[in-house]
């Protein structure tokens, strides 16, 4: 069969893979897809790296927008990343009738819903397996894989750096800043740190997700964010001595008022399967009404197992480009016109359960002040560690884990127990999720 | 869109579980696959059963083959398991022109190179997801997730039954006999479990995910299966004190000379993710070339899990009826006419690392002797344990751990052990694998 042909835009890194996965897996490919899958334009502004990595065998040009007009191109796979100049590429490929392969989770989370609608009229399709979780083919199992299920939380590690500084920060009880330092040096966090540790790279993911598993449009601003720079080694420290590890998660829920989207450190059970992703690993975990709990666990970023996803979604689109484009599987998992208008709850609406560690004077008195202030607002204690206070020191530090409250009770609590007078300064608060 | 109309054949756990989720979620299902899925025919032996689960709303009848032959039906769902009439019926449903769902391993493994061949010959499809390892969508991410690799090798708990022994065998340090016992009382096991300790049902799996892995046709009586029924609680806390645990995995692997198709208890490291796949779940560890090690995990059995994938088929086969036939997704990953005609491995040729315990007179020169005949067969020893007998014993126990060798030298070894005087009875053999 004729062979489909590919423009590719941005050569760097995972360009760069899969560049290298397509040519030396070809003939293992061609024999599944049933034909050729070919590169036969790259285009990056390094004109230079374009022709050594393309290695003479294909055009090269510093014009993308040449690439996505050719009309001898079927499928043009976007890694530029951005919300820039890749909107308009894709837009304009898509206006040009070709199908679209993109890594790009900042572009989807964020004019997803335009793109989506632009490929839909054109009747072509955009992959992004490549997005989430990098290899893992998570996409796929929850738009095809668990599509008999109605999906009811999904929580995922899906950011290599932060995960790998917080295995790294509990195996050598190093501080956040320390370890991220080394994490630098060793390439698995970028000199501007920001978008991964702020949990940004995360929430992109997360939305991305929870479109898919509950058949929402992307909601770009209404995730609550947050990341894991504050954390402290002494935290770690507890929630192991309480049987819990501390993973940045990016968590959906779905209930019945709205649809919960938080990206945050948490409090997991160490006996979980899902506490032991250690280092850069990703995975996540759904739980789903028939199914029940299922984990997909790999690589979440790098040249190869990106590009793993990349050319995934290249034998997808080769496959199913002839198909009548209402067979196809849609974009987020619904069909377009089928999605739901379920609401993102605000934070303070959220159910979860706390870890909190407060720093108090070491008097008669204070333990019984908080625990009252808990009892008044109706949260339980789950668990409590009171430390000793160090020889010769007047303080000392409580830790307190709560079962499930909403978290404007929890604000509420902790208002309070910070305006004690035997309580010094802020109430750290983690929050804890049994995943179960 | 027109509604798909589906035939079921078989009412029992699955195909009750099948009726409810579809049931059940029937709003989700239609909005993600376009149409309706309704189940227009039952057929079961059992027809008041039948009755009772369909519950007045759908035809029943205890003729199986009306339902292959009724002209309504676009896709039959095949549940009734085993060898026998299921072939007849599945192949006269293909004949007939109609669509098929399996959950049937057993059959797969033995007739699927005839049943994907007439499926070829007539154009239609015939998934099986709920083949293998139940809920988890594993063949769907062999079959596409992972499209673009060079799978290398895949390690899978793929049979609830054994690992659900095993956990209990470790947690609680009990025998063999005595957790199956009580997996019978628990329903974890049936009354005849042979098919499950002996290792057939995880063989069945493991042939078809080594077809789609590598993309070679079904080979029925080339694995070497070996199930757990042998085990002794003295090995696994043995493999506990040298950091591994015994998992009954099915394994195989892509070498140079052939592929290697293998069920045995094996050890692997227990800090290794799926060495803690504990109870009745299911985990599958591929390792392919471009996206590295990937994990999948969740329920391999029961109704809803099992259901799961069921539907999941039927909503791809409801969005790729109308596709052209070469466009779909080939039934074993590769186009059928580019299977690959790679032998499959005899274990005497399979390299693996070895447990090896023995029964030995507390005397001197004994280690001595069995090391030198190690040393002689060029196998190195990895660890080694050497119990203190015990008070007024002359007895005891020699642990070793071997590097990785051929079985074929393994067997040698352990001929010439068992025939040194000093060594009592026969040496338990594990295998062990780093999965690395």
């Amino acid at each position: 069969m004729k062979p489909i042909n590919v423009g590719l835009l941005g050569i760097g890194t995972v360009g760069g893979g899969t560049f290298t996965v397509l040519s030396r897996n070809e003939a293992e490919i061609t024999r599944r897809a049933g034909r050729p899958i070919r590169i036969v334009q790259v285009a990056d502004k390094n004109l230079e790296l374009a022709k050594q990595v393309a290695g003479g065998k294909v055009a090269v040009t510093d014009d993308a927008f040449a690439v996505v007009s050719n009309p001898e191109i079927d499928i043009v796979v976007e890694l530029i990343g951005g919300y820039g100049v890749a909107k308009d590429l894709v837009l304009k490929a898509i206006e040009n009738g070709k199908h679209v392969v993109t890594a790009n989770k900042a572009l989807l989370a964020v004019h997803g819903n335009e793109i989506f609608a632009a490929a839909q009229q054109k009747g072509v399709m955009v992959g992004f397996e490549a997005a989430v979780a990098g290899g893992i083919p998570i996409i796929k199992a929850l738009r095809e894989g668990l599509a008999a299920n109605r999906i009811q939380w999904l929580a995922g590690i899906i950011n290599g750096t932060t995960n790998f500084i917080l295995s790294e920060m509990r195996d050598k009880g190093l501080s956040f800043d320390a370890v991220l330092k080394e994490a630098q040096r060793l390439g698995y966090a970028e000199a501007d740190p920001t978008f991964d540790i702020e949990g940004i790279d995360a929430a992109h993911k997360l939305r991305i997700m929870a479109a898919i598993a509950f058949g929402i449009p992307m909601q770009f601003d209404k995730a609550y964010v947050e990341g894991i720079s504050k954390l402290e080694a002494a935290d770690i420290k507890y929630a192991e001595q309480l049987g819990y590890r501390i993973k940045l998660l990016g968590i959906t829920r779905r209930k019945e008022a709205g649809v919960e989207l938080r990206v945050h450190p948490t409090l997991i059970p160490a006996k979980r399967l899902i506490a032991n992703v250690e280092g850069a690993m990703n995975a996540v975990l759904v739980q789903a009404d028939a199914v029940g709990a299922t984990l997909y666990y790999g690589k979440g970023a790098g040249a190869e197992p990106t590009a793993s996803a990349v050319i995934a979604d290249l034998v997808e689109v080769t496959r199913l480009h002839t198909a009548d484009p209402q067979n196809r599987v849609p974009h987020l998992a619904f069909q377009p016109d089928r999605l739901s208008d379920v609401p993102v709850l605000p934070m303070a609406e959220v159910e979860t359960a706390y870890y909190l560690r407060m720093r108090v004077q070491d008097k008669p008195g204070v333990l019984a002040d908080i625990t009252r202030i808990l009892a008044d607002s109706q949260i339980s204690i789950d668990a409590m560690i009171q430390k000793e206070p160090a020889e010769g020191e007047g303080e000392t530090d409580i830790i307190i884990l709560t079962h499930v409250c909403k978290e404007s009770a929890a604000n509420t609590v902790i208002g309070k127990i910070e305006a004690l007078a035997a309580v010094l300064g802020k109430v750290t608060r983690i929050r804890l999720e049994e995943l179960q």
